[in-house]
C-alpha cells in the first residue's frame, strides 16, 4: 500500500522542514506539509508562553504543559483524518518524549501507511545553524539533538550533518520508489562526490 | 450543545484574522486559528503559482484549479476531525464559491455545532487596508468583498469598517453567551463612544 | 524646500508602520520606509534580549542600553546621509525618551527639510490591536501610547483610533500639498461619511 | 586600522544571510547586518514588481531599472554614513552587475577599511537550497551563481558548497584577526572532520 504519512522526527535545526519542503518539490504527488510549528502558530498567544501550554525557556528548554497535550492529540487526529481523506502528509515533529511521542502518533495513525524518518544532525552543527538562522532561542538544538531520538523506531535515517536537505529528501524518495527523472539526473557522478 | 467551530467568512483584508487572533483572547477556552492561508502555506510551491492549484493574477483574480479543491477537501476533513476530537477552532476562509463554498464545509461539518460568521468591510476601505499592509497583491480586496457573501447564510453578521477587529470579536463572544471580565469592563461608557 | 524625511513618532500598535506603507502608495515619489524595527532587526540576536541592547519584558516594558543607543545614534546619521544623498524617507519611531529622543534626530537632521508627524491612538484601542495582531508582547502599545508624545513637537498629528491609516496618510500628503488624483476622487462624499 | 564594512557579494541562496547572522554571532563587537533584500523591503510595493523598479520573472531572471539604482546609490551613500558614524556593517549584497556594481560600492566606500568576501556556491546545490527553502522564485538561485562574481575582486573567498555558514563565519573572523573563545574551542579535533 502505498505511503500517505511521511513523519520526520528530529530536534530544532536538525533540518526537517528543509527536507519537507525538499520533499514536496521532489516527490510527484501533492504533499502538504504541516508541523508541530504550524501547530504552535495556531494556537492562542497565551498558551505560547509557558504555563498549560507550551514555554520556551532562555536556555533552550522547551516546557509542554496539559493544556497543550490535549490540543495536540486532537491536532494529530486531525491530521490523520486528512491522510484518511486522501491527503498526502509530510509532518515534522519534535518528539520531545521520544518513545512516548512516537507511541501518541502511532495510536492515532493506526492502519494509515507511515514512513519514519529520524533526522539526525551533530549538536554542535545544529547549534551552530540555530545561531546562523538568528530567529531561535539559542540552546534547543543542542539540547534537543539526541533526547527526541530515544527509543524511537524508523524506517529510515538521514543525517544532515554532511548531507544537503534536499539530497535527504531524494533519499526518502527512493526508499519510497519513486525516482524523479531530474533526482536521476543528479546523481550521476556529476554530483557523486557531495552526497 | 456548545459551538466548537467558528467559521468566519469574508473577503481579502476584510479583517478576519485579526477578529480570529482577537477572537483568541477574548474566548475563555484555548481555540486553535486555522485559515485557508495555512493551507496555502502548506501545500508544495508549484501549487500556488496557478495551473491546477491556485493562483494569484496581477489584477488581484484568484484561481483555483482541481488539486488545490481535492486537496482542500481533505483538509476540511481533517479540520472538522480535530474538532470532533475537542478541539475548539476559529476558521477563516474566503468562500470564493459563495453558497457552494459553505455547501462544501456544511457537508464536511456535519452535526458539530458551528457558527456561521460573516465579516463585511466595505471594498473602498478593505482596498485602503490591503494597500497599507503593502504584503498583497493590489485588487484582491475589491474583487472579493462582495461575491464571498452571495447566497452564504449567517448567524452573525459584523462588519470591520467602522468597528475594530477586538470589537468584533466581543459582538462574537457575546453572541456565544461568553462575556469576560475584560469585555464586561471594557464595555463601560468610558470605550462606549467607539464601538 | 522640499520635504525630504516624514518621521512618525507614536507608541507600538497605534499604526505607524500602516501609515508609513500608505504614503509610500500616495504619495508620487518614491519613499522608502524604514523604522525602529529595522534596526533592531539588524542588530546581532544578544543585543536583542536586554542588558546593554534592546530588552522587552514580559508586562511589554522596553528598556534600552548604552550599546543600543550607540548604534541607533550611528543608524540615524546614515538615514540622514540617505536623505541628503536624495532618497525620500519615510521614518517610524518610537520616542520612548519623548523630547530627548526627538532632540537626537533633531541634531543628526541639521536642515534637512523634515515633516515631523506624531501618530497618536487611544491607549485601550491600541491594546486591543495589540492583542489583535497576535505578535506583539502585550502591555507595549499601552505603557507606550502617551509617553512618546511628551514634550515631542509635531507638524502635525494624526489619530488612528477612529481614521484608516490610509486616510492618515492621504491627510499627511495633503498637508506636504500632495494631493493625488485618487485621493481626490476619494474624498468625494461617498467616503465622506468615514473620513 | 580596522575593518569597519564586510561586504558579502554571492547569488541568491548561496548562504550570504546565514554567514552575515553567523558573523553577528562570533565577532566579538556589534555589527549590523544589512542586505539588498532590507533595501527592496523598504521600497514601495510598486518598485518590486518590475518597472523601474525591480523585477522578478518567474523564469529567476531579476531585472533592475533606473529608480532602483537611484535609490539604492543612496541606500548605499548611508550605510557608509553609517559606518563613517561608527556603526560595524555586514552588507550582504548580489553584484547583478558584477564588476560593475563592485564599483559603485567602492565609489561611494572611499577609504573606509573594508573587507570584500565572495560567497560562492556550486550552481546546483544552490538551486537545491532554492527548494528547500520553499520562498524564492525557482530558478534565482543557477542563473546567479556565477554571473555576480565576474569581474570582482575579493580579500577572501568561501564556499558554502561543502563549509557550514558559521565556519565561513569563522574563516571571515580569522581573517580579520578575530579568534573568539568559542571558536578555539570549537576548531579542536572533535570537530576538525567537518570543515
Amino acid at each position: 500500500m502505498h505511503t500517505q504519512v511521511i513523519v520526520l522526527n528530529g530536534g530544532s535545526s536538525s533540518g526537517k522542514s528543509r527536507i519537507a519542503r525538499s520533499l514536496q518539490a521532489v516527490l510527484p504527488d501533492a504533499w502538504l506539509s504541516l508541523s508541530v510549528d504550524t501547530l504552535v502558530d495556531a494556537m492562542p498567544a497565551r498558551l505560547t508562553t509557558g504555563g498549560d501550554g507550551i514555554g520556551f525557556a532562555e536556555d533552550g528548554g522547551v516546557d509542554v504543559g496539559q493544556e497543550f497535550m490535549t490540543l495536540q492529540d486532537a491536532w494529530i487526529a486531525g491530521l490523520v483524518a486528512m491522510a484518511r481523506a486522501g491527503a498526502h502528509l509530510v509532518v515534522d515533529d519534535v518528539f520531545l518524549g521520544g518513545a512516548a511521542s512516537q507511541r501518541r502518533w502511532l495510536d492515532a495513525l493506526g492502519d494509515v501507511p507511515t514512513l519514519w524518518v529520524g533526522v539526525h544532525c551533530d549538536a554542535a552543527v545544529a547549534e551552530d545553524r540555530e545561531a546562523a538562522r538568528g530567529d531561535r532561542v539559542s540552546g534547543m538544538a543542542a539540547k534537543q539533538a539526541d533526547v527526541v531520538h530515544e527509543g524511537v523506531a524508523y524506517d529510515l535515517e538521514v543525517d544532515t550533518t554532511n548531507t544537503e536537505s534536499m539530497d535527504c529528501a531524494r533519499a526518502i524518495a527512493a526508499h519510497l520508489g519513486y525516482l524523479s527523472e531530474r533526482s536521476a539526473v543528479e546523481q550521476t557522478p556529476t554530483r557523486g562526490g557531495r552526497s
